[in-house]
C-alpha cells in the first residue's frame, strides 16, 4: 500500500506548497493518527481548477465508452481496497467494519451504474428534427441536439458516508460520467481515507489513459471558498449542513458568472403513522422505527426526525413503547468531535424548549451520543417554530400528536422541503387519507410506504433530493443515475455535415442509442 | 372584441386596487394610445401569487391530456385573434403586420408543440426499478420515479417578440405544460397586446375547465421584484437585458428559499467566415449577413453582432462590401423609445472607443435606428474589452480580423457564453478548421453551419440557451420542447400500492408511454 503523504492531487501530480498541516484523528479516542495533510494554498486551488479545465476539452470528447471504462476501473480499484483500508476508515470515522465493507460495494456499484448509463446512451438526450426543405411558408433547417458536460465540477463530500458520498462518491461518479473533470475537497473528518480513495481513482485514470487533471483533490479548511469562486468551476456538488450548503450557494450566486450548486442539506424526514397500521402492528412499527432512528448512530440524511400520529389511546401507547425502546438503546460513538458537539447542542436546544417534552434518553455524558425521544406540541409545527424544522444530526426523534385528519394535513403542510416522507399505513388508512399523498409529493423527493427512509437504493428510479432546504435545487438528485443530469447541458447543431456531428447524432446512429426523431423515439438509423 | 380595461388578472377575476395608471404608446409616433393600465399593488402581487399557489395542486394533478387540451384551446384562441389585434400590436411595437401574423402562428404552434409533448409523455421521465425480494445481501424495494411541476412560475416577457416571447410565449407554454400555474408580468412596451392575449388565455382556461388562478397577469413597473420574492413562486422565466436578468437572479438567490431563474439575456452571436467560403461566395455571404443584421431592425437575441475572418485581401474586400451594403440599408423604427435610446447609446459607445473604427452607417438622427458597421482590433477581444462582449440591441455589427488560425482560436476562446455561433464554411474550411467545432460547442447553445442565427425554429431539437451571460443557466432552453424540463422536478415512490401510483408509473402503463424499466426503455406493461 502506498504511503499516506498528505499532499494535494493536482493535474496528475502531488503538490504540497503550503505550510499549514492538518491532522487526522481516531474518531473513537480522539487521538491524532500518524498522518498529516498539507492544506492547499490559494495557488494550489487555482492550479487544481486549471488542471480540471485543461482536462475538460479532452475528457468530455472521449467516447462515452471510454469514460465507462474509467468508471469501471475505479470500481475495480475500490473493490480491491483491502482490510487495512477498512480498518483505516473505521479508525477515522468510528463506523463499524461491516458497514464500511458494505459502503465500499455500494460505492463501486455506483461507478458501475454510471458506466451502464454511459453505454445505454439515454444521458445524451439525443433529439433530431430533420430538414423540411419544402415546408411552407418557410423551410425547416436540420436541427440536432445532445447533451455535454458543463465543465469542471467542484465536489464537497459528506462526513457520514466516507466512501459513498465522498471522494469517489455519487457526485464524483455523476460528474465524471457527464464528462466533467472533478476537483474534490477532501473531507477533514477522513483525510487518510480520502487519500487512499484518491490513489485508487488516479490508478484507474492512469490505467485507462485519462487526461491528467481529470480528478484532483485538495486538503484544507477554508479552501472550498476559493474553489467555488474559481472561474473555471462550472458546477458544485455538496452534501452536508444547511449552513455550509447555503454559504456555497450564496458564493456561487454572487460570482461574476453564477453557477449551479447542488447541495443536499437538511431534512427531518417525517414518518406518519396512521391508525389502522397502529392497530394491527403498532409494536412492530415501534421497534422498526427505533431501529431506523438509532441505525448508524442516526447519522443519515434520511434519519426519521419526526413521527406524526393522530391522537388516540393507541397512539399514546405507541409513544410509550417508543420511549421504552429508546431507553434501551446504547450510546454510540459519532463520526467526529464536531458532529458530537453539534448533536449535544441540538439535544440541549430541544431539552430547553418550553413546548417540547423529553420522553426518553439518558443524560449526555462522555463522548458518546445517547439516543433521545422528544414530544412537541403540534402548535409549534403549525406556528413555524424553527426548531421543529431543523435536523438534529444523530440518534434522536420527535413525536407530534395531531387532533385529527384536518390537523394532520395542516401539520404536514407546515413542513419545509424534505428528502423523504413516509406513510405507515394499511389499505384502509390509505383510503381514508388519500389526500396525504399529493400533499407529501409537493414536499419531498421520495414518498415511502411502510418502510423506513434510511437505506437509499442506488438505481435509476431513486430520488435523493427534494425542495429546499432538503436540497438547494429540487430538480436534482444526488443518488441514482439521474444524478448525471445535474452536470449536463444541451447543445444544438444546425445543418451540420454528418461527418462532423457527434456520433450520438449521426444519421447512421453508430452508437445504436434511443433518439427522439421528428417526435418519435427509436433506435433506427435515419 | 372586449374592451381593454387595464385591470390585473388575479385568480380568474380582474382587479384594479391601485392608483398608479400606466399608458400604452404608439411605437412609431410616441403618442399615447387610448388605453391605460392599473399598476398592481403589493397586495395584488401577493394575491396573484396566492391564486397561482391555490391553483397549483389542482392543475398539476390534472391528467396531462387535460393540460394538452388547455394549450390547444389557447392556440385556437390565439389563431382567432383578428386583424384588429394585429393592427394593435403593430401600433404598440412598430413591427410590421406580416411579422405579427407570422409570430401569431408561431405562438399558437408553440402551444400545440407542448400539447404534443404532454400526449407523448416523455416529459414524465418515468423510471421504474422493480422490487428484488430475493437479492443478497439485501432485498431491493420497488422504486418508481416521474416528474411533476415545481410550482407557480413567474414569467417576464420580452419586448421584441410581443407574442412568441411574451404573455402566451414559450415560457408560459412550458410552465403550463409542466403543470405550473403562471403569474405573468405584462411587458410595459405592449400592455394592450398583453391584455388581448391574456383574455385569450382566460377564455381557453374557462372553456377547458381549468382552475381559477392557472394564469394571472399583473401590470406595472417594479412589481416584478415583489413577484420574484414571493414565497409561493418556485421558478422564474425571463427574456431581456443582462442587467434586468441578473437583478432577478440575485433577488431569487437571496430569498430565504432560493429559486431557479431561467433568464435569456445577452448574446453577440459570432459569425466566423472562413477562407474558402469567402472565395466561392463572398458576395452572397455579405448580402445574406447584412440582411440578417438589419432584419427586424436587428431586434433579435440571435442578431449577429460579431463577424470574424482571417486577414486576407479577400476578407478586406468582403469587409468593404459589407460597408457598402450596410450604407444602403434604411433606418427603421424600433420597438419603443427606451430601446431606441439604448441603441443610440450603444452605437455612441462604439463610436467613441479608440480601438474601434466606424465603417458604415449614417449619423443617428430623429427617432429611427440607422444601421451601422464597425471594425475592432482583435486585441480588444483578446484583452477582454467589455465593449466587445456586450450586445448592442439593434441593427449593428462589428468586424474583427484575425492574423491566422491560431489567433482565430484565441479570439473565439476569449468570448463569453453565447446563444449561437455560426461557421460560414466550405468542406475544405471545415477540414482545415476542425478544432473550431468543439471549441464553439463549449461556448454556445447552438452551432450553425452556413446559415444565419436569426430565425429560431420551435421544435424538439432546438436549444435557445447557452453559457452565461447568454442565459443564467446553460442547462435550459427557452425555445423548443425541452423548455418544459426547466419547470419539472423528479419525485420517487417507494413500495407504493399500484392503485395509488400516478398513471405514468402504474404496472399496466395505461398512458402507453415510454418508460425506463430496470434499465430498459420500452412501452410494455409490467
Amino acid at each position: 500500500m502506498p504511503e499516506i503523504i498528505g499532499h494535494n492531487y493536482i493535474g496528475g501530480a502531488r503538490s504540497a506548497a503550503g505550510d499549514i498541516r492538518l491532522q487526522s484523528h481516531d474518531a473513537s479516542t480522539g487521538e491524532a493518527l500518524p498522518y498529516s495533510f498539507v492544506q492547499a494554498t490559494v495557488e494550489e486551488v487555482d492550479a487544481a481548477a486549471q488542471a480540471a479545465a485543461t482536462a475538460y476539452p479532452i475528457f468530455r470528447n472521449l467516447p462515452a465508452s471510454r469514460r465507462a471504462e474509467f468508471l469501471e476501473a475505479i470500481a475495480a480499484q475500490l473493490d480491491a481496497l483491502d482490510n487495512d483500508f477498512v480498518a483505516l476508515v473505521t479508525r477515522e470515522t468510528a463506523l463499524p467494519a461491516g458497514r464500511i465493507q458494505g459502503e465500499r460495494g455500494r460505492t463501486s456499484g455506483q461507478m458501475r451504474l454510471f458506466a451502464q448509463v454511459l453505454r445505454r446512451g439515454d444521458f445524451y438526450g439525443a433529439r433530431i428534427n430533420r430538414a423540411l426543405p419544402e415546408r411552407q411558408p418557410l423551410p425547416r433547417v436540420d436541427l440536432r441536439q445532445y447533451r455535454i458536460g458543463v465543465g469542471p465540477v467542484a465536489v464537497f463530500g459528506a462526513s457520514n458516508f466516507p466512501l459513498a458520498f465522498s471522494t469517489a462518491g455519487g457526485d464524483t461518479a455523476a460528474a465524471l460520467a457527464a464528462g466533467c473533470p472533478v476537483v474534490f475537497k477532501a473531507h477533514s473528518g477522513h483525510m487518510a481515507t480520502a487519500e487512499r480513495v484518491a490513489d485508487a481513482i488516479i490508478r484507474a485514470a492512469e490505467q485507462t489513459g485519462m487526461p491528467k487533471g481529470v480528478f484532483n483533490m485538495i486538503y484544507g479548511a477554508g479552501v472550498g471558498e476559493a474553489l467555488v469562486k474559481h472561474p473555471a468551476i462550472q458546477a458544485v456538488g455538496f452534501t452536508g449542513s444547511l449552513k455550509g450548503g447555503r454559504a456555497l450557494c450564496d458564493m456561487a450566486a454572487a460570482r461574476k458568472q453564477p453557477i449551479p450548486v447542488f447541495a443536499e442539506m437538511s431534512s427531518i424526514n417525517p414518518v406518519v403513522v396512521l391508525p389502522e397500521a397502529l392497530q394491527w402492528r403498532g409494536e412492530k412499527i415501534a421497534s422498526e422505527l427505533v431501529a431506523s432512528v438509532v441505525q448508524g448512530c442516526g447519522q443519515f440524511c434520511t434519519n426519521p426526525g419526526l413521527v406524526i400520529g393522530i391522537s388516540s389511546p393507541r397512539f399514546s401507547a405507541f409513544t410509550a413503547l417508543l420511549s421504552t425502546l429508546m431507553n434501551e438503546q446504547p450510546a454510540q460513538t459519532m463520526l467526529n468531535a464536531g458532529t458530537f458537539r453539534s448533536y449535544s447542542n441540538g439535544v440541549q436546544a430541544l431539552m430547553s424548549h418550553p413546548g417540547i417534552r423529553h420522553l426518553a434518553g439518558k443524560a449526555q455524558q462522555g463522548n458518546q451520543a445517547q439516543p433521545h425521544l422528544f414530544k412537541a406540541d403540534v402548535n409549534l409545527l403549525l406556528n413555524g417554530d424553527p426548531l421543529l424544522q431543523e435536523e438534529v444530526f444523530g440518534p434522536t426523534t420527535l413525536v407530534v400528536e395531531v387532533a385529527d385528519k384536518v390537523e394532520l394535513q395542516r401539520a404536514l403542510q407546515s413542513l419545509h422541503g424534505q428528502l423523504t416522507a413516509t406513510l405507515i399505513a394499511e389499505a384502509g388508512d390509505l383510503r381514508t387519507h388519500g389526500e396525504l399523498l399529493p400533499l407529501l409529493e409537493q414536499k419531498v423527493g421520495r414518498v415511502l410506504f411502510n418502510g423506513y427512509p434510511t437505506g437509499v437504493e442506488v438505481c435509476d428510479a431513486m430520488v435523493h433530493g427534494g425542495p429546499y432546504p432538503a436540497t438547494s435545487d429540487a430538480r436534482g438528485t444526488s443518488v441514482g443515475s439521474l444524478a448525471i443530469d445535474r452536470f449536463l447541458r444541451p447543445v444544438c447543431y444546425q445543418n451540420c455535415p454528418d461527418a462532423l456531428l457527434p456520433e450520438a447524432l449521426q444519421d447512421a446512429n453508430p452508437l445504436g442509442i434511443n433518439r427522439l426523431v421528428d417526435g418519435h423515439s427509436h433506435r433506427e438509423p435515419l
